[in-house]
């Protein structure tokens, strides 16, 4: 069975908590692997709602220090060490969260007990060509420049390619070696020892087609965005406002619902999930059908829902 | 009618948040006045939660910097902005709060558009004859030095003595001016153009008694804390853990809930609010039978309640 590959959202409001809309936060599970992307105040109080384990998380992305989208990360770190952790933890992050994590440490006469490493990402000059900011066996992760009013970045997680699957019978059957297993899962046709091919295609069946995932939040309507995230199964872009108030989005550095919509029809991806809604909105599905006008293939982000893809 | 004297109680975890247990945070009522007493994070998510105003909030109070209990600040601070705030705010703390928010104020392009006055309080060397804190025409607050691992400071909110208040028909019957009603007030007789003297007691009725409330989190079973709560109405005295954990309890700084009963009966207060439990506590009956056992007027501190005076 192919590892799961599911987006929770942990908060989808704009600036200020709203009724059950807690702040920016989400975390990407993969496999057994756990992203926190972003971290506004309460995430720790999310985790503990959703049943979402600190453990399994390595590695922390934070799209920019707009406090909605980052204020949680003296909870999670100080959380993490009461639970016990000592294992290493890598934060990817605009410059500045760690001079700020280390004030507040120091003012609270607080040492973590483990390894926490700040990885600074610049927006200014990332292009497509960029290599990835973060990388292991099973995925990549890149930085998108997004246009906000502070430097802000995006997260694009790309699985790598996997091995094909080879056919459990075809193992006894030709009796295939160590050696042999990793040739054929890797492509290679097989020829015995009397010299018999057997063409691929024969001993495998596909492998689950690499999966990807976009965040984008906080940004205004920005096409240069559209190449980063090409094609991904699953984009997260911000919709802070109607396209009423196109104008004063473009003004503070957010898009609209349809401006969403229009990202994400450019870069052709998979399916949008809207969040990051302004408390001015009490029902969203104004915002959905406005975005599904453009882009029919978008839902909702709800605090709590999980995105499987 | 007198006015309202009331505690409502945000957060009554110790440490960690535990199922609807979130971290230290009260708000005392006074009249019209709201003061915020300790700031764990998602103190904003409470105020939602229970309809607290922020903008009747002038004074916060800090015990200490561990993070359970002031975490919230950013999150509180920033969203009084982001809701109009334009009045001055005070806040009373151990030293290290200013050069924090300052940090973290900077790290996230902040800077706040109503100003912030921070009074540090130095637990060190205070006794019982400290002038106040804070005053104002209804009440005054002293600081209380605990016993925790860093500097921790309680407090205790005092109301002034009431005038007396006037019978109102004694106004019109005896004509009396605004002179005479404000002398009457504070406790004199009115002697008319005839020379006939009415003694106070029959121009008024007894005020409200002066309420007061005294908020001890964190620390140590510290029996020199006693004078200075000495009969305050409320307490609210940690109880992070059990009599049977009294030893590990007094190494980490904390009391048990026997431990705050014995404060409270020392101290011969009206009645004990029992809060900031370990997580390791389900269950709190068991916390609350210990302390009743000590002293009877204890009852369970509980997120969201309501506790008047």
């Amino acid at each position: 069975m192919a590892k799961s590959f599911q987006l929770t959202l942990l908060g989808t409001s704009a600036a200020v908590p709203y009724k059950n809309r807690y702040l920016a936060g989400q975390v990407l599970m993969v496999g057994n692997q756990s992203f926190l992307i972003d971290c506004g105040e309460a995430t720790q109080f999310r985790f503990k709602d959703w049943g979402i384990k600190t453990s399994k998380i390595e590695q922390i992305f934070i799209s920019h220090l707009h406090g909605d989208h980052c204020f949680g990360i003296f909870g999670v770190l100080t959380s993490m060490a009461m639970m016990g952790r000592e294992h290493p933890l890598s934060i990817y992050t605009p410059k500045g969260l760690e001079e700020m994590v280390t004030a507040v440490f120091k003012a609270t006469y607080y040492s973590s007990p483990f390894p926490i490493h700040f990885f600074e990402i610049e927006p200014t000059g990332l292009t497509t060509q960029n290599a990835p900011i973060f990388e292991n066996k099973n995925l990549t992760v890149h930085a998108v420049p997004l246009n906000h009013r502070i430097p802000t970045v995006g997260y694009v997680f790309r699985e790598k390619p996997s091995l094909r699957n080879i056919r459990p019978e075809k193992i006894a059957e030709l009796n295939l070696s160590f050696d042999d297993i990793r040739a054929v899962k890797s492509g290679a046709d097989f020829t015995n020892t009397e010299g018999v091919v057997f063409p691929n295609a024969e001993l495998t069946i596909d492998p689950t087609p690499p999966r990807s995932f976009a965040y984008c939040s906080d940004t205004a309507f920005e096409p240069s965005i559209a190449p980063f995230i090409k094609s991904v199964d699953l984009l997260y872009h911000e919709a802070t406002f109607m396209q009423n108030m196109a104008e004063h989005a473009q003004k503070v550095g957010h898009s609209t619902a349809e401006e969403a919509a229009q990202i994400a029809k450019m870069a052709g991806v998979g399916r949008l999930i809207i969040g990051h809604y302004s408390s001015r909105y009490d029902d969203l599905l104004p915002l959905l059908a406005e975005a599904k006008n453009v882009f029919e293939n978008t839902v909702l982000g709800i605090d709590g829902e999980m995105y499987s893809v």
